[in-house]
């Protein structure tokens, strides 16, 4: 059994190299919760549909979320009603059946454990999929002017175009890792770290009491892989955060932020010079291909992921 | 002013008469919310709703409700996942979109009443639309096997095809008129009961604190259109659910549900002979052509519901 903590696109990437090399059902996707939102009073959990529409093949691959020929229907109504300022989170029509069904679940009591897989079998994911937890954990970053912004105010809103000065996961510590978790962090052959940022789609499932001390029992066998290549996030405000909050945007600034439970951290070739201070981290540093532009190259980098503990690396 | 009791599909063929024959600004519709429900976390408050597109010419003619030209992108995709059980409540992707706004407006602080103005002002409405109260009252039907059900749950769901035992105004007791509501009553020259179902559209209005005696205060004045029409509703269970509640099916029947606060009863030509029951029960008759079928009927019998207290009947 594979163990993968994911957030958004790039593990959703990581995830369809992943069932190429290794029996789908024998892979636990663990998903940060963190950006989940509320809005129209819809519970909306961006991460777990963007692997559950990527890993159906229905996501729309321009984006790399939502859903493949989608149509804009309620939103079109809704901005009309309510400008723009209402709009700014884009829910398309098909994609409101997923967040209707979740919520009305969610309030008839379901947990968000057996909403998300009933939502995954209904997709037809052979992938078990597990948000990091039941309960609400929100990820509340502090901007430079003071103010208070939840994950997509900060990420799609503000198109991550504010300085930020702290990271902090509201609800965090009274939170309990969902059912399965700890035992797929504890039983996986490899724990891998999808490559997915550090601070915002890892750092939040890291903050689930019990996770980070499981995984840290594991490190030998937990393999990250760098979303940071050659100095940049491939998507996403990583490469940002990462130095705003005192670290460095390079695969050595990720190694370091999770060197606690990192065993080894796969970097791209561009980065092979990187790999002595990755290890100077204490991270063992593979170097492969990690940009994922084809499910062929997923495939590969899947390929380099799982054989990373046992010692393939060139680091 | 003229001051508009409704309920959903009648009453808004009532106002799209009367907005032809006074000042669509000098008319207060007053809405019942009682068939409000929340369905997968959304507000939705089906006769507010029916008003507004009805009034905006919006509505689709074939239903009575909804939009015209709606498309179901959103249903059909939240029917794949959770099945018919889920959709029997059909929202299209544009109406949608009124629910999105009303529910996240509702979750921000705003009143029902203001959410409602915001709305009609989008639709471009002149008629003024309150809800009844903005507080929340449910229509509970207890049916002949005991259990309940809520309004939409009996209409919709069940095409109220169960028999029904009696119905109660869940939170009417605790519920103030929406701002407004009382001085409408009180300051029309004619308040005007649409021909809506006795017992669970007009009922709820007159279930709120106040409401009934406001309307008992101004019993002259107070002239309502009989929806049962050769002794069946033109749409809906009106006509049993008179029996089931003990009453009669028939323009009579309405009058003497209504006699405390009715001051005069249109009634269809087909039912002129039973303009005697209707003054036995202390209501003054009025007999005119009353099956909305076209605007130009519902205008004709708007000007003869707003002529009635007047003395233009023939009862």
């Amino acid at each position: 059994m594979i163990c993968v903590l994911c957030g958004g696109v790039g593990a959703a990437r990581m995830l369809t190299g992943l069932v190429q090399v290794t029996d789908p059902s024998s892979i636990v996707a663990v998903v940060n919760t963190g950006d989940d939102t509320e809005l129209h009073g819809l519970s909306i959990s961006p991460d777990l549909d963007t692997i559950t529409y990527t890993l159906a093949g229905a996501v729309n691959l321009e984006t790399g979320w939502g859903l493949a020929g989608e149509s804009w229907q309620a939103m079109s109504a809704l901005e009309r009603l309510g400008g723009a300022e209402r709009t700014w989170f884009r829910l398309g029509d098909r994609d409101l059946g997923t967040h209707l069904y979740r919520t009305g679940r969610l309030r008839e009591g379901a947990t968000l454990s057996e909403v998300t897989a009933e939502l995954a079998a209904a997709f037809g994911l052979a992938v078990r999929l597990l948000p990091m937890s039941d309960d609400p954990v929100r990820t509340v970053l502090r901007t430079a002017g003071g103010g208070e912004l939840c994950f997509q105010e900060y990420f799609v809103k503000h198109r991550h175009a504010v300085a930020v000065e702290a990271v902090r996961f509201e609800g965090a510590e009274a939170s309990r890792p969902a059912p399965g978790v700890l035992e797929a962090i504890e039983q996986a052959t490899v724990v891998v770290l999808a490559p997915s940022n550090p601070v915002v789609s890892i750092g939040p499932v890291l903050a689930v009491p019990g996770v980070e001390e499981a995984l840290a029992a594991r490190r030998p066998d937990v393999v990250g892989v760098s979303p940071i290549v050659g100095g940049a996030a491939l998507k996403g405000p990583a490469d940002r955060l990462l130095v705003e909050l005192g670290g460095e945007a390079s695969a050595a600034g990720v190694a370091r932020v999770l060197s606690g439970v990192l065993g080894t951290l796969v970097i791209d070739e561009v980065d092979r010079h990187l790999a002595g201070e990755v290890e100077a981290a204490g991270v063992r540093a593979v170097v492969a291909d990690t940009v994922m532009s084809t499910p062929a190259r997923a495939r590969r980098l899947a390929e380099a992921v799982l054989a990373a503990p046992a010692g393939a690396g060139e680091g």
